[in-house]
């Protein structure tokens, strides 16, 4: 009768976490698969912790005849049969009594480069292969997956279609020329072959990895009024932060026939509230909440809460802020510069203690698709910061108006004829749109507490280094 | 009272699909805003089909006051406000009663590329920009959207999390040498320095885009069990069939603890006509259905029935019947060569007339990482074969047994030092898995019915094209 619901409708057995959190215990005998974490043996008893990556929580396997534990070792992999019953013990509410025990895969304990203690970022960075089968790099990774699925769950109540944008592209959206170039297809290498350089392009023009989706994402708004994706992005910087990666997520999301930028933060102020949500509601937080100073996890709950607003100020009111908040900042604060991480910390953590929107940048530190403000001055568009993690968010409306659109791309020095595709969005039944688009490492930083991107991801790409 | 669930939890307003799926009408006027697919004037009473994309049937507004549908032209955008009533007449169950119509952007109707007529697939390429505004693009977006909804909810039912693999990677994973290649920093052309050239790498290693994330993927399995991912992979294979793509979305999931091909054939089945479901269920399946041979419908209804199992057949098996077909093929199936498309076609849509897993190829014809089976001369995998798309799937038990492995990659002349991590893998607590790859854009054109994979995903690239 237990696990009917497995057995009608799965092709798979129950996974560790589905066991855990069934209601009820098992009659008869079960098959679990996993491995070792840790084994305890005394004398008429052993215990092994048995993971198999899908909870944070492990499985007591107790072993009551001692000899089934006898070849268990930290890391080898196992089959157990046995019955699961109601634990006696503190700290699980069942465990395995296991009748049957099978090393699978065996792993010597000596050699193991996953032992017990606890082991270094730079470490585990350079056995990227194995990291995940540490407690915190799975949790992390669990943790993606239930941020994606509010994700989801959150823009598909709200009408939009995710969309597969293309990584390939012949355009810079950013204009920063971070973009990395794919290799045209030369067979002969041209300093060797005494010949001028044949760049023979893949595509018949130069293709580079996307380093946005976002002027995609617009082509398909004026056609889908509601459009978003999760995907890779890519920047050739050289930078070496705990911010940045060359390979990284990004969640962006655009709309037609949205007005204001009063509109856009609402949209990722909703989206990033149900993330905070699931993750708070999620087993995977509690391995990294155990470690937070405490006022983080309240920082957090509030942050959740959907009864209150994010704070919202201009850019102006920002600055004046710093200028006049006494702090010896490396950079002075000055309107028309660009606010710097200092001075995002700042207002995040100090000034707001949670997240903030900063809105109506100065349209000369903005590239050039955001709508001009009447002002003339400034853009309508906003950075969403956070504590620790600095800009998580940035967005704007799109300058819908096909004359403003052309001088901009004319001051920016963007050819007209590379971009004729996106001017044409506007001539054709061009509507007001908006949108933004949001690091999903940064995100996990922010709400994990992990403090570098590095170790928000599972296999981290950065100048000089990438493994696997 | 109406559209409460909307205003109580959404950011939005209502999109056309939510309107017109909500069971009841507007007491007061609503907003609803969109693109004119088509305007009919007649004396006393105007209609326009408006679409905002988010759905395949147009909202119906009837203009009883001619004057406000003045301006209105194919392709413009436009607010409307009235109220949604039931609608007396054929073809639609409400309609939106309008009150006031505001142009949005105009669109001249003369010029405007996307006209009514039906447009050729090749026109519509060169307009690629602009296409998703034709509805049988646009369902296809939907479409995909749909498929992706019922894979995440298969694969979290199963255990299964979804991770994100890398895109830049350092190996070729199917060791065909399509990889494209990631160009090394050189600031100074080579050919015009007179120094001989410098490639100095951004990761340090030469970089290239996936082919394949299963070797990631495998990684990761072995410390979470069951993941899976629906990632870009990149062919730089020059060649121009209906059923390549330079850039294309894979389906890849891996798991350990399995044991047999026929326990990743079950998956797959399970996973496919889940999805199979999906798509018959949704009202964008219309938009192709309508098209079809009768009995085309009839067999993907077939493929859905849960309590149907898919035909199992051995390559062994499969060359038989192919040989003693009788059909002139082009190229005679012969036992240790590969099957052509002519033969998977054959096997799919005549000898099965629907889905056939084809299982135990010769191990020569595999790729490194398949397991050996006992015979010494097959792998442990199979091909699923589809009608019309041919091969969807490919699959396989990995080889698990470090030595085994070893000595397949010198065969296939591979560098077990680059491989090390892979090799690792089986070293610590390894365990037998399995895996498999499923086209995405094969499966929308299977679904759809859709002929060209250049039509089944937003922005197609294939060698010399690369639009946007």
């Amino acid at each position: 009768m237990l696990f009917r619901r497995f057995a009608s409708t799965s092709c798979l057995p129950p996974t560790i976490h589905q066991l855990l959190r069934s209601e009820t215990t098992s009659p008869s005998s079960i098959q679990v698969n996993g491995w070792v974490r840790s084994v305890r043996r005394q004398k008429k008893v052993a215990f092994a912790a048995v993971t198999d990556g899908s909870s944070s929580h492990d499985l007591q396997a107790v072993f009551l005849n001692t000899d089934l534990a006898k070849r268990l070792t930290n890391g080898c992999s196992v089959r157990l049969t046995g019955k699961l019953c109601t634990s006696p013990g503190a700290g699980q509410a069942k465990e395995l009594q296991v009748e049957e025990a099978e090393v699978v895969g065996e792993c010597d304990p000596e050699l193991y480069p996953i032992q017990k203690q606890t082991l270094s970022v730079e470490y585990l960075r350079d056995n990227c292969h194995l990291r995940a089968r540490t407690s915190p790099v799975a949790a992390m990774l669990r943790l993606r997956d239930t941020f994606k699925t509010a994700i989801h769950e959150f823009f598909k109540r709200e009408g939009f279609h995710s969309v597969h944008t293309p990584i390939l592209t012949s355009n810079d959206c950013e204009g920063a020329g971070e973009a990395f170039r794919v290799a045209p297809l030369t067979s002969v290498h041209p300093a060797s072959s005494g010949l001028p350089p044949k760049t023979e392009e893949f595509f018949s023009n130069p293709s580079y990895l996307t380093v946005s989706s976002q002027l995609h994402l617009e082509a398909l708004a004026a056609a889908m009024s509601r459009v978003y994706t999760l995907s890779p992005c890519f920047r050739a910087e050289p930078s070496q932060t705990a911010r940045h990666l060359a390979e990284f997520w990004m969640l962006e999301a655009e709309w037609a026939f949205t007005q204001s930028v009063d509109d856009v933060c609402r949209v990722v102020e909703a989206a990033t509230k149900e993330v905070l949500q699931a993750a708070l509601a999620s087993q995977d937080m509690e391995v990294f909440a155990k470690d937070f100073d405490p006022s983080r996890l309240e920082a957090l709950k509030s942050a959740a809460d959907a009864s209150r607003a994010w704070p919202r100020m201009s850019y102006t009111m920002a600055v004046e802020k710093l200028t006049k908040s006494g702090v010896a900042f490396q950079f002075a604060p000055e309107w028309g510069k660009p606010l710097q991480s200092e001075h995002e910390r700042w207002l995040a953590e100090i000034l707001i203690g949670g997240p903030v929107f900063v809105t109506d940048y100065p349209a000369s530190l903005k590239p050039f698709y955001m709508r001009a403000n009447p002002d003339g001055e400034t853009a309508a568009c906003f950075d969403l910061l956070v504590p620790h993690a600095g800009e998580l968010v940035g967005g704007s409306l799109r300058e819908e108006r096909l004359d403003l659109l052309e001088k901009a791309m004319e001051r920016h020095g963007l050819d007209a004829d590379t971009y004729r595709w996106y001017l044409d969005l506007r001539k054709w039944g061009g509507a007001p749109h908006g949108g933004f688009g949001m690091g999903f490492e940064r995100l996990v930083s922010w709400i994990s507490g992990i403090e570098n991107v590095r170790e928000c991801i599972p296999m981290p790409r950065w100048a000089g280094r990438m493994l696997l």
